[in-house]
């Protein structure tokens, strides 16, 4: 979106107990808890399953095929981010590797995101680095073409701005803005709660259909259920 | 398929012990012992590996981006059946997640099979509840556009009727008609048996191409045997 | 891209030695050792995670839907080989299974690189039998229409020439050509070294920017360094 | 679906008269008739824009890469048919050509709807012969793998059998089952009707909203009326 | 991106001077002049070729298979709107037809942007109301569940918001941020005047190696220029 | 396929007569004439309807959003090139545009092919400057990184050499070797004859059962035609 290749050095984040309670919450709920919305496109997956990770994001728009931002984001890395790499255009090259995950960690990125390709994923998974991508690919890449550190992007469909809360895990990654986060990790508490309430109630066979109201909309819709089976 | 918003209270089902014979044999032999029909396009995939069941179809045809009719299905399901979920146009929307995997498990379902996204995915694995799907997505949805239970569907380019027999495993979905069940049954032991015997063989070094008589087909097609390495 | 249904009897293949040093590098690092070349597009990937072979190509040539050549080039694998599927056109079916993976490991062949389906990965994971495909179909298949073996095909948007010596892993699949192995295979031991020295600079903390010499391509391309935060 | 290879040689059809009546509502307002339902999946799309016809079918399933039970289809065909191609798993070869059309042709065949690819499409639109496929493909193919002839197929998402009546323009293409095809039929004419009236109020300026009765809607969902325009 | 459905009642737009600056210009020279960003992803095509407009964004935010918003958006149109109509997640199904569409030309749009599918193409055309979607669908769609009308945006991969500068041409869709609509335009102008130049020269047989001094970036890379031609 | 950065400046090309021969044929001819091979994907299609071309191959491989090479290429190509563009990996970006176009025609370039996308095309379509492309995109490129000129190159999988035959028309894009398009330039003579003579019967109602002896392919697959008509 930015017109000019820009580095931008400082931005605010998230602050941590309020991404804490965002990741307690997971992928889902936390979609759930700001009206359904946040969640990056389901091409973005994670390269093994069971990670779960939030965090602040470190933004970086690239060229495809080519990672110099990524190289230069680095330094703008704390403890606690979570790199998040938006693409000019579709691509899968493998932007990301084992050696600049090093570099990552060593500068507090506990994961990555990406709307590209990642390779050496065995070597992620052994480092416990987890990271959520469209593709594996190990096409390299050139370090040859300008982007951008820490502007707003659109990262996989989703617009998300540096310091933003990112909440990943098997269900995808969802972004949630800074300025609404504390109110949606207050919603992701009393969602949780109520969801365990129901969850015991479905578990004794109660239905859906009663407790949340579905046959009056079945009524209005006007769903036949007089029908009989079809013939074979 | 059905004109008409429609529920279905009451259908047949295959029989038990025809459901467990097909579901011995797996996917892959399923479809073969029924002239290589009845599987469910490829994107259809499971959420975790290893995961294997047989059991009966309820049918669900929902709307995109709206799980309204998976709730009013539940109420119709009973032991060992499997819910199928087609759509009335390609949807990746997270139709089903943990609350209503626990509601279908109160009342016998014991997986289910979807033509869309699928969202809670760790806990769902935890449950050890097993999902065939076209994608993971926590898109959660509405609850208020009228679709159909227990008719006729098309799920993922295959038709299936209320009560077919649904196998699954880590190659795919494998639909069976509830008229043809049985003897489609018997014939997968005799596959069983006949691939017994076949593995046995290749194992020892004796040729495909002489057990099943591929040398005369490969002369009847006029395949040049004496080609010479191609320079390099 | 032969115009005949060929066959082909002999050919030459990379030396074990050779092929073993490629393997020790992995997919990634030998593609970066042959200036970013030699990948089969990312489509292709593992049935289970792990797996990690380096072998010699045994090329086939399928049309969709059919997997005579399959049988037919069993008998000219040996051991250490590795079984490359190519398609005349596009197609998802399982065109390996259970039967033909043990036919094929009787005669020595290591794994199965195949821009199409594969079915039986339950029973091939349990055997160990890795394959690296496009998709995972039960669809079986016809044994009727000609193709070749040990042509030169182009597999996944990849050249690939029987004998080249093929490597696979979690990031893909790399092909090297026969004739240019064991100088690729020497540039891989020197990356291989290197990429250690870097490791262990990164890990430090020390600034990729710096010890690739990125900022003064950031200079040259004139990213502007001064940008403030964007306001939320 | 069907298990064993199989030509049927007759079959009734929908009546002319009923036939011409869908034809004239068209593909949107012939699927809205019978309740959103009927249509192929829009990855099937004409050739050429401007075509418009409305026939009965003659159903093929073909093997990928093979149009044998194409050639063998002619001669059941009538004035007035449709022939409808539906494949046993994803393909994309050019399965017809010009001169299966000049054959098509001469035995009364006004069109073809194929869930795969279409060659000499130059040629086709020259004739007039109009197509709707899923891709346009050179790609020969073999004359050499079973399929069936008039058996109730899918195609490209949507169920059809035999004699159904089949309208296609540049919307797509929707299949109408034999059974309810006069009562659709009239459906589409007071459809017509309907549209007609209601076209000349919007063009009048009057709303949707109103005419339609959303305001109510909008109301229940409890969309708020009340926002201001976001900061820039 | 708006957490409770809004319809927001007022807007600024981007000057009828200013946009009409920036249509003279035409997709890729628009999004050149802003630093190559604004672009829609390709996917979004034109129904009809030779189209050209520019006008000023009204945004719809529409659930899958539901266009109830676009009917709630045709009130606060005005002449030399466009209306961007942006998916809360992916669907192909014809939210809009030649009902709406005469709705809307009644109010001032004078073409519609849909990251969804358009039916009525052939009554369009003819209407000379251009469209630009990501598929052609039948497909009807419910009036049932809520979104937004004139809040920010996501469509296909670009951020728009209400009264931004929307141009649109056989190349596909560019929008240009209200704030920066007249900088841009000014831009578009010189960049027109620099190309008419530029195709003179390459007209004449200049070659751009030259005029963009692109030999010393080929010696900077180094290109090798001392190849021989590949054995056959 | 090339290790490193390389312009090749000469090699030969099919003579013009052969290449005359092998347009008059058309991409389906060609392609059935040489064994059904040499296809482009039919990803690749026209940008404007009608046009037909045959020349001989300049190749381009390019790094995904960059067209250095394009402007590297022009210096090399003579009255009757194509110039055909490869990628490293697939991208959609548009590397060609009409200023690129005019320099290419002054060079004597008749067409271009290119697995990535095309801008400006209602500029190339006034001018007459045929394209077969992946896409249409109008994003810009980088001229940074390096790539080759008239290297072997796959494109759209195919390989393709310098000074290859070039075919393209409505039904996509064909390549034909150096070495073998005399061979197959006399085929396509004989085929065309071959045509107009099965033309003709076939258009008298002579059935291709008959001519193609398809009759007894039935009998020995064994299909069932005794087949009745499926129950409605």
């Amino acid at each position: 979106m930015s017109e000019r290749p820009t580095v931008v050095r400082t931005h605010q984040r998230v602050q941590p107990d309020v991404v804490a309670a965002l990741g307690a919450g997971g992928v889902a709920t936390v979609s759930e808890a700001q009206g359904r919305t946040g969640l990056l496109l389901p091409r973005v997956r994670p390269i093994y399953s069971g990670a779960a990770i939030a965090g602040t994001a470190i933004t970086v728009l690239c060229h495809p095929g080519d990672n110099l931002m990524l190289h230069l984001a680095v330094e703008f890395c704390r403890a606690g981010d979570v790199l998040v790499v938006a693409m000019t255009s579709e691509n899968e090259d493998g932007l990301l590797g084992e050696l600049l995950a090093t570099s990552l960690r060593a500068h507090g990125v506990i994961a990555v995101v990406m709307d590209c390709g990642v390779r050496d994923v065995t070597q992620l998974r052994e480092m416990g680095f987890p990271v959520w991508s469209r593709a594996v690919s190990a096409q390299g890449t050139s370090k040859s073409v300008a982007g951008s550190v820490n502007v707003p992007v659109v990262c996989a469909g989703q617009p998300v701005h540096p310091g933003d809360a990112i909440v990943a895990d098997d269900d995808g990654v969802v972004c949630v803005p800074r300025e609404t986060a504390a109110e949606v990790a207050a919603r992701v508490g009393e969602r949780v709660t109520r969801e365990d309430a129901m969850r015991r109630r479905l578990a004794s066979g109660e239905l859906g259909a009663d407790l949340y109201g579905l046959r009056e909309v079945a009524d209005r819709l006007g769903i036949d259920y007089t029908g009989e089976a079809a013939p074979a």
